[in-house]
């Protein structure tokens, strides 16, 4: 195995660029410079503080695209790593660092696998792109949703789209991601009467008012799934109320929750049942609503049949679909119509202290990414 | 009717001196100069930061008391007052002032009470005290329930006591508080596992835990209460829980709760049945408990008999019992076996801005006042 590749040097490049969101710190530049010299074209697109890359190579449909993010998340203590975390380090077979996993291993990957397709295939068949933010592990209103209203706006669509999230478990491949659950918050206020504890008949207590309705969201069974998502999961993150004083009953609580939904339920019938549920509880309620994304998913075609012959052909492993786990900038490619995947390296360690990848499984994913377009684009 | 009397004086007096809780600011020792002159032998007792006076005239039994106290609650802004909460003013009727109604109009009355009946009656039966704090309206740690140690500590026992809180409602005398609920409060906290939304099989959201179980402690019927006590009553003030984050499940919830309980159960049941139902509901809890007063009735005898025929005779009210309200200085000195009545000036503007009690009912009372001593000691 050896300890050197161009994708493990692009890896610890780009790791040297202490990009934490929404900083770029020169990684887009430094994947410009290789692109223009592989025949794409660039299209910088910074909106606000992110910044943004559009490249692409050919005018032809079909359209395959690699997504993916050049900001990480922030280090945490350095003093707790055993490595600072933008000085890339290989030890015992593993690069540390903050990106190693998300994902910098993934975008040197991507490029790698870029150059030897074309140099092997320099007429390949339809076109390829590059879809690049440095807000994935921010906000995520100037990155990914900002782009791709961009190409909206001039019907350029993408066919099928591999987003370099980690998305593997044991091993790089083992598990694909084809979809997301939605994400549905609320901001939830039930209004009593404020009060003295000693006049019980002059209050209305709102968390006493609050708590059967709550208790009976906790137990409520939204869905019961189906073949690609988990049951529909209802959680209450933040709870408060009380003015500090223990013998005055508050006038109101807040409850902040969270819905991770699968598509047997959309957005509006949460949102229903919930008004529903409260309304049935005669509480004096209002709520604020957040909706992160729908859930998405490509359940079949060329795009999964694709990634999954490839893993088989380069790891021997039979991969797993998987909509489990957080969502990812796939929610807002999915919906204009693109088939849409998730193949990275092992996520252990991401957002960890000492985050980091099994260096060998960057060239495996080099590999499976030039292979899989090999049989979309040959 | 006249706007001035030695009762409206010194009520003015007393208002003057800001003894913002637990300041005392002079009026226990304006105080001590009239009762010297009456023959009553002081003890002057601070404890800590607060003042506190015992005064005794004789030293045979039985023992009639006046409590009370000299500390009033903070003013607020005092650009809302129509007067200075510490310049006492007279103006329609009423004497405005921060301590007016609670409770230095009582204490005015109790000295002017017994300058009257002293010089009526210089050998009266048995012995006359006063109990003066400077903290009632504070912790309530240092005040009346040490120097309730300090008599119980040489044996000294007080038979009858008159508490001079704001018990009436719209006339002086239409309500005696002849006991008071009990108080007792409690820090639950409820464990359950923290972890990040989008992974529920790997929390357990204290919040949803415990909502079932403070749904049915919200609407548990502890007791129906009896002819002198209201339905024991459970409320919760506050409710806590969250990182802020609102894709993270907390690793806990706190509630504030507190109990006033009548005579019907007692502390050491409530514990009982709280813990009952949480373990029913399966909860991994601990309760720090505050017991602030176990419930004290004084139901009939001398004192009651002697109330209800002096306010009778000198306003013609059938006076109401009653054990409604927040908590007194009467629940310390209740257990020692005192008959304990509360008898003052109508509770309407008490810790409010532009606080003020009604300049008649300040001579009212100090008869009132003197009529029960005469039935009881003459
Ligand atoms: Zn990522
Ligand atoms: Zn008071």
């Amino acid at each position: 195995m050896s300890m050197s590749s161009p994708t493990i040097e692009l890896t610890k490049a780009l790791i040297s660029r202490p990009s934490v969101t929404p900083e770029d710190a020169g990684c887009q530049e430094l994947m410009i410079e290789m692109l223009e010299a592989m025949g794409f074209v660039i299209e910088r697109l910074p909106f606000e503080e992110v910044t943004n890359l559009w490249a692409r190579r050919g005018t032809e449909g079909p359209l395959f695209c690699f997504a993916g993010h050049t900001d990480v998340v922030p280090t945490g203590p350095v003093e707790k790593w055993t490595h600072h975390p933008f000085e890339p380090t290989i030890s015992e077979g593993y690069l540390y660092g903050r990106g190693a996993a998300d994902m910098k291993g993934s975008i040197a990957a991507f490029m790698t696998a870029l150059q030897r397709f074309i140099e092997h295939h320099p007429d390949h068949k339809g076109s390829i792109a590059l879809l690049i933010t440095s807000d994935e592990e921010g906000p995520f209103i100037n990155g990914t949703t900002r782009v791709i209203d961009h190409l909206e706006a001039r019907n350029e669509k993408i066919n099928w789209c591999i987003v370099g999230e980690p998305s593997s478990t044991d091993k790089v491949g083992d598990i694909i991601k084809n979809g997301r659950r939605g994400s549905l918050s609320g901001k939830l206020r039930v209004n009593g009467i404020q009060g003295h504890v000693a006049y019980p008949h002059l209050v209305r207590n709102p968390i006493h008012e609050a708590a059967p309705a709550l208790a009976e969201l906790a137990s409520t069974i939204w869905d019961e799934g189906n073949d690609f998502f988990p049951p529909t999961s209802f959680q209450i993150s933040n709870i408060h109320a009380g003015t500090g004083a223990t013998n005055v009953v508050p006038g109101s609580i807040e409850v902040d929750f969270n819905f991770r939904f699968s598509t047997e339920v959309t957005a509006d019938e949460l949102k229903e049942r919930v008004r529903d549920l409260l309304d049935k509880h005669n509480l004096e309620w209002d709520i604020d609503w957040i909706l992160s994304g729908n859930p998405f998913l490509t359940a079949e075609g060329d795009l999964v049949a694709a990634a999954q012959a490839s893993i088989k052909a380069i790891t021997g492993l039979e991969t797993e679909l998987s909509t489990s786990g957080g969502t990812s900038d796939g929610r807002f490619i999915a919906p204009t119509g693109a088939q849409v995947l998730e193949l990275g390296p092992v996520n252990a360690t991401i957002h960890q202290i000492d985050e980091r990848v099994r260096v060998k499984d960057l060239d495996t994913l080099s590999d499976l990414y030039e292979n899989i377009m090999a049989r979309l684009l040959v």
